[in-house]
């Protein structure tokens, strides 16, 4: 699908893209459109995939690139699965995240995207998380439901510190066990204790993470969303 | 409402933001928001508010500005009031057309709100009709409904010849009493005939003409509109 998408001739997103769910099926014979493989018959979906080469063409993400990121490295499964429950990979070059998601928030996600096409194109600097793709496999009567996103994290970018924070002092410190960690994500109430004179940023650079996360924090807000958190580093 | 809008601080423009109506009463006597005045009470209904302040910034029209022309000199009634039995006027300083419009075509606009913003965002040469707002005025009991767009033909642009063209050849002939206007509005039969060589462009121009217009035909499309017209001069 990712690369038969990126062969289609270019064109604007409409509105009704956004609930496209492209499905093909895959045999493990092959058929004239997908090759033969040697794993159990499955389908693959792909939710709003005209409105999804959008965005990754805003975020700067060429599709053969893409293709090749996802597809032709294993992927590596990392440890820390959060409390949603959700399997996270990271693909080999760094640059994307893989995660699993239930039927529900898949739906939301879907149903969010005219609202992300506003927020993208009125708010460049935004924090929220870029979406690549959306996605589904279905094999053996199951359902795996994954989201592709950036790597908020890649490794080039040396942390020295790492704050998970939700604006909230409620059970919000590191735990014993994550404190442990070569680089562990400390909470708010570490970051009070630990950066009592908290973060030092010029002016302007001040003001536009304000503004920033004022607009994001307004569209989170229109989406009834408020499980949220600003990583710091 | 124009004037108050153009007081309140900027954010962006959300989803739930093209379904609202504003909607002012007017009283005759005057009330905390309202000047007194010497007309029957009304009420002033503004749609979007929102969504067309945001449209108008993207086209570039200030608010005072827009403000001043619709609201300070009396308005041009024009004559042509076309097949669909709508009103013309044309703002004095040449910048605005108002239209009367019927409730379904207000609401079938309001409608189309989110894929015109998805478009204006994509497709900024976009030969399709700039909205600048819509409105209705509610008195002794009868709806008035305008839409505000801009002057496709200001007087200062000198139009040599002007062809309204559908690309279709059925009735596409301008009447006899329309060729007796000082500059007449001629149809596609006319152009097939009088511009036998049509009309030279630029490699460049030419191809972009037809890119927008064709990714102005899709939008169209999407919208299940199929009355529209090309306008050369």
């Amino acid at each position: 699908t990712v690369g038969s998408l990126s062969q289609k001739p270019e064109r604007d997103v409409l509105l009704q893209d956004f609930e496209v769910v492209e499905s093909i099926f895959f045999p493990n014979e092959g058929s004239n459109l997908t090759p033969a493989h040697h794993y159990g018959d499955f389908r693959f979906k792909t939710y709003a995939p005209v409105a999804f080469r959008y965005f990754r063409e805003l975020f700067g993400i060429r599709p053969d690139d893409y293709m090749y990121s996802l597809c032709n490295e294993s992927l590596i499964e990392l440890s820390s699965s959060g409390a949603s429950g959700s399997l996270f990979y990271l693909s080999s070059d760094d640059e994307f995240i893989i995660k699993t998601v239930q039927h529900k928030e898949a739906e939301f996600l879907q149903k969010l995207l005219p609202g992300y096409f506003m927020n993208l194109n009125q708010n460049r600097r935004t924090l929220l998380p870029k979406f690549y793709g959306l996605y589904c496999v279905q094999a053996a009567g199951k359902n795996i439901r994954i989201v592709v996103m950036n790597n908020l994290l890649p490794s080039t970018v040396q942390m020295h510190q790492k704050f998970d924070l939700k604006g909230s002092t409620y059970k919000r410190r590191a735990s014993p066990k994550e404190k442990e960690k070569t680089v562990p994500t400390y909470k708010d109430l570490d970051f009070i204790q630990d950066m009592q004179e908290g973060i030092l940023l010029e002016g302007d650079k001040y003001s536009a993470v304000c503004k920033t996360i004022q607009r994001d924090c307004l569209l989170l807000q229109s989406f009834k969303i408020m499980d949220y958190s600003l990583l710091v580093g």
